[in-house]
């Protein structure tokens, strides 16, 4: 099915190694690099042996976007028989940069993952990263039909759901989906140095989710909003507006209207699409409560391992000053009541698998 | 263990019959009724068969704030000889509307248990939903040590974890931890007015995660956040001062003090507990690639165990379908060395531990 079988990805980070691993499954011939020793190391332990002479016949520039123009030109003019594309967070300034060089901006071809996280670095690559996730495109006004076809073509290999848009489009919509999210999740743990470190210490489940976009990386973040901040402008300025009707109908205490606002919050949320914006995996889960000392998840997973059940995901609760703790395993469904048998034969706390981890 | 036997809940929400749920396991005899029919012929189906004619030693008010100072005066004047806990999700009101009602409040124990999910319903109810998590206390000023004793002892067999609170103290803290993440979220969703459907829906995984509390109970939030409209409104000032803050360094292209925005989100919401409910501890992080298969994290278990390290918390990346995955440790930094050489002699490809998972 592949049309072209070489393929260049310059940047380490999150994106440019998963793009590498998933494409390398696809059976492509990787090579990758980044200006950073280390990343370019951890990345190429991954990849296993990568061909540092590969000529590539495709060049995915996978850098922030402050990057990405100059490195589109620089490796565009090194392989002048490439194509390139990107997957910066914004479209239309990338696209003005290089308009003004037809024999590049010809073979280029600007696309953007909807996937990341708030972590980032190459040891936290996945081939899988993409699969079911949107995949935007935005062909340059003069991208060549080859140049599309390969980027087109990456991302079905990765298991990419393709969407156009024009590079306006783009960058107004993700103003409101991704970077209001982050800059209100940021704006949210910034008003947080109100609350002692004893108090934060009790919140919930509702606060970890909503702050969790906090915890990127700053610079980063500063310049994709800046780079948008027309747009970014826009959104803030009816997000204000709202904060605003609230703090007031609380002030009157307007019971009715502060319903409606939330209301209204409600209403937009249900026009989300759910939980898994790609394949859903059907895990199921299974809380076992421990004692918290060495050696108890060596025997839990010796269970796991003897029943032959495979261990999707895990998380740990500690509880504070006790001695148990709260194991919760995700596994296939046959899975999940193999290894509950095993554990509650062997004498664990452990509960009945659920559908949901609660 | 226990020193009294016979417990009423009134409420049959996801609270209320979690509660029942989990005492019932625990040896109390229960009873549970609610306003709404339909409910408590959930919560009792849930249950098996309830005691109808049962005198209680224990009430537990377990419905919306609303409701509770009221339910309180008429079942303590209803049981003379039971004591009562509300789990309310505020203690200043409670406690003010019942304390010219002294034969009442000195048998009164104001409690609020950190769990709860943005669902409701008995349907979701399960007994173990407490386990392990943050269960705030609050005494009248007159309340007896029976009342106390028995509210503790609620606590205990449920598993929560212990954190007396002033009801000042408590409010304030929920205002910054609960109330403003929930409004957060909701006026994030509502402002998602201005994106169409089909652009909403290229929304990932930081969009669903920041706005999943605006899918909460639009009344029932309303009161909770005028019952606290005060202590609301101070966090809602700083939050506003900090959006005004972004608009303006974004308006000025000042990229810098953007970033010194975002920096401070991101500095905060490190101080918040992550999978444990206690202080952040000072992990360190060991990266293993491993073969998918069963027995891979058994092996690794087992040498964690054989250089006697207490594994804190585990992440594991994988790629089904693929034969390699990232396992990534929590451990103390000491530990982490001990791990790291026993995996590395054992001949595992195992990364030099780091202080940043990312």
């Amino acid at each position: 099915m592949a049309t072209f079988s070489r393929v260049k990805v310059i940047g380490a980070g999150l994106i440019g190694t998963s793009i590498a691993l998933g494409l390398k499954r696809a059976g492509y011939e990787l090579s990758i690099e980044d200006e950073d020793p280390q990343s370019e190391a951890i990345a190429q332990s991954l990849l296993g042996q990568g061909d540092e002479g590969l000529i590539p016949e495709l060049i995915v520039i996978a850098t922030p976007i402050s990057a990405i123009p100059k490195l589109i030109r620089e490796y565009g003019t090194l392989y002048p028989q490439a194509t390139l594309m990107d997957i910066g967070g914004l479209k239309s300034e990338v696209l003005e940069e290089i308009k003004d060089f037809p024999s590049i901006s010809t073979r280029f071809c600007a696309t953007h993952p909807m996937a990341g996280r708030e972590i980032s670095g190459a040891l936290a690559a996945r081939g899988d990263l993409f699969e079911g996730r949107i995949w935007i495109w935005t062909p340059a006004q003069n991208s060549s039909p080859l140049a599309i076809e390969r980027a087109l073509e990456v991302i079905s290999a990765l298991g990419g759901t393709k969407v156009e848009l024009t590079a306006h489009e783009h960058d107004h919509t993700i103003a409101g989906i991704s970077h209001l999210p982050q800059i209100v999740s940021s704006l949210l743990s910034a008003t947080l140095i109100d609350v002692s470190d004893r108090d934060i210490g009790l919140a919930g489940q509702g606060l970890k989710d909503v702050s969790r976009l906090a915890a990127s990386n700053s610079s980063l973040w500063a310049n994709l909003l800046h780079a948008n901040r027309k747009a970014v402008g826009e959104f803030l300025e009816i997000f204000s507006h709202n904060i605003d009707d609230l703090s007031t109908s609380l002030q009157n205490d307007d019971l009715r209207k502060t319903q409606e606002i939330l209301e209204l919050g409600r209403e937009n949320h249900a026009r989300i699409p759910g939980k898994h914006g790609g394949k859903k995996r059907d895990y199921w889960y299974l809380p076992i409560i421990i004692e918290d000392k060495p050696g108890q998840l060596a025997k839990i997973f010796d269970a796991c391992a003897l029943v032959d059940a495979n261990v999707e995901d895990l998380s740990i609760e500690h509880t504070p000053g006790q001695e148990s703790g709260l194991v919760t395993l995700a596994l296939s469904k046959v899975d999940s009541e193999k290894v509950f048998k095993q554990l509650a034969s062997d004498g664990w706390k452990v509960h009945q698998p659920r559908e949901s981890i609660g």
